[in-house]
């Protein structure tokens, strides 16, 4: 079976730049850490894949320390500080945060103490884009980085969190960037990694990837191939509407993320969509795939005021640059039917 | 230049077995906590990986949390504990516990209550091998895993901590190996990913590399490779001992790593010999990788009772399967010759 994978905010295909820097850093036998000649063609390879992130987030002259993901870099920056967030964060903020910011039925925070603050660029499930406020502590660039323009330098933040395998890279490795001269206590300890800050061999193969990916996704940016997709989550969402006149879309006064949409259906539980949806031949998502295994209503969207059956009855879809116009065509044709059915059974 | 790699205790070239998996596994686009068809694929690979992790551990039935390196695992299993260790452990393990463990000049540990210490299987700098006592809290299972033979459903420890990069696989993974029902509170917290015992998604494409170079390294050590690396290890010391009489060749009384030599020229610092020695185009190591960036004593040496000079002037050799007869005596005649030239300096 043809199968459509509209499911890039979870993970993205690895891109064939990546990929190529892989393979082609599975022959740099040294460690990073060793002296001799094979250390140090490790080192080379590491520090042009520093370059390469920083420089495809606008990061230049910034520290960039490579993690093994966004979650150990929200770890990284934000245990034991106990900064404000909204509940429209990802768990891995979440955790570590006071969760006391308010979001308005659009998806907007609103921020009283940037300097003690932790807000998202963009939802993973909504797709809701923010304004990041001057001076703010953290933000989890993650679900923004190479879909959205923005600079590190520009955006008058601390510390950026960010991972590979929403852009294109492997899963398993991100990065924590944070303005020059910012404390940052290593919970890895052990080796002098990192200039100090997170001990540990480095994801040496996974690190090429993520840079090839950065520098490729930056490129792809630039490019306006988001723009593209952006037609596409709109058609998908024109012609949904127009079919099934009781759908909710999320969040689409606000500025969004170009390929994410997040509709609820209510009365029709996301997770059995999913499923229905899966055996029709195409991957979406209720909810961010971490807490994809429960089945309960989303935070994100009960942050918003939805109430809790709206919150269980939502779908996101999110497209990628490889989506085409058929792929969406035919989402929407398999999950109208789906949806009659779905209405004819509850009469 | 022909170029000799002998430094096998600080990372190991990527097996082929692992190259496959890996760009196998690149193929697999899901995230493994989606519940879709996608997400389901990669879930499967993910748990093949973790059973072949598990039986060349001899650890089945036991609970295998993957993590980004035996460094994150430490962290994982030690923090907050305060455990004993002793000073021949590696950084990674010394940074959480009190060191206060003794250390035989023949680099054997006593430890006095094994439910409360962390005892490596064998040292990374002298290849020392230690009698685990049963009851152990944890064991740093590293540098013996896939070298010597163990199990650890029989070695009666509470935790251990393995790497990839060890013994074939890709750096940046690893695993904390606990028995079943042990309380481990999550550091990298989020998503319900392994358990619930390590947040964030999966690095899929390092620990398919991990799985199958943890597979080829326990038929390899099954079929015999490691005693022929000892056959050249041997020849290595004889062939030094020999014509270096002064040479002291550190924990040679004890049961050793097949492939490690660690050895002593009074005078002549190791850092010095490790460039020298890579010029000559010979990868070796002074001390573990992790700290070689620091020109200074090896800690593990001091423990042993070796002065701080002395600590200063060991190179360790580390070998591995690929090493062949003419890598080891290209060695020792290129080593013999700077001694020679080293002697005539100081006259």
């Amino acid at each position: 079976m043809t199968r459509s994978y509209l499911d890039w905010n979870a993970t993205t295909p690895l891109r064939p730049e990546a990929r190529a820097a892989m393979i082609s850093a599975m022959d740099v036998l040294g460690n990073p850490s060793s002296v001799h000649s094979e250390g140090r063609a490790a080192k080379t390879l590491l520090e042009r894949a520093r370059a390469q992130v920083a420089s495809a987030l606008g990061a230049e002259g910034q520290d960039v320390i490579f993690t093994s993901g966004a979650t150990e870099a929200a770890a990284l920056v934000l245990g034991g500080r106990d900064l404000h967030c909204a509940a429209v964060e990802h768990d891995a903020i979440r955790s570590w945060c006071r969760e006391d910011l308010s979001v308005s039925q659009a998806g907007r925070i609103t921020v009283e103490d940037p300097g003690q603050s932790s807000v998202q660029i963009a939802n993973s499930e909504t797709g809701v884009v923010q304004e990041l406020p001057a001076g703010l502590a953290v933000s989890d660039l993650t679900q923004g980085f190479g879909k959205i323009p923005f600079a590190f330098n520009w955006l008058e933040l601390t510390a950026g969190i960010v991972s590979a395998h929403k852009l294109g890279g492997p899963k398993g490795i991100g990065a924590l960037i944070v303005r020059r001269g910012t404390d940052i206590a290593a919970q890895l300890r052990g080796g002098g990694q990192e200039m100090g800050r997170r001990a540990g061999t480095e994801n040496l193969i996974g690190i090429a990837g993520f840079g090839a990916a950065a520098e490729a996704a930056s490129r792809d940016l630039e490019g306006g191939i988001w723009q593209e997709v952006e037609k596409l989550r709109n058609i998908l969402e024109m012609v949904i509407a127009d079919r099934a006149k009781a759908t909710i879309f999320v969040g689409n006064e606000s500025r969004r993320l170009p390929n994410t949409s997040c509709f609820i259906t209510p009365g029709w539980k996301g997770e059995t969509q999913v499923m229905q949806i899966d055996l029709g031949g195409f991957a979406v998502s209720a909810g961010s795939a971490c807490s994809s295994g429960k089945v309960r209503s989303s935070d994100a969207l009960r942050a918003m005021g939805y109430g809790a059956e709206e919150g269980a009855c939502a779908l996101r879809v999110s497209l990628g640059p490889d989506t085409r116009e058929e792929d969406v065509m035919r989402f929407a044709e398999y999950w109208l039917k789906c949806e009659e059915k779905h209405r004819a059974r509850r009469g």
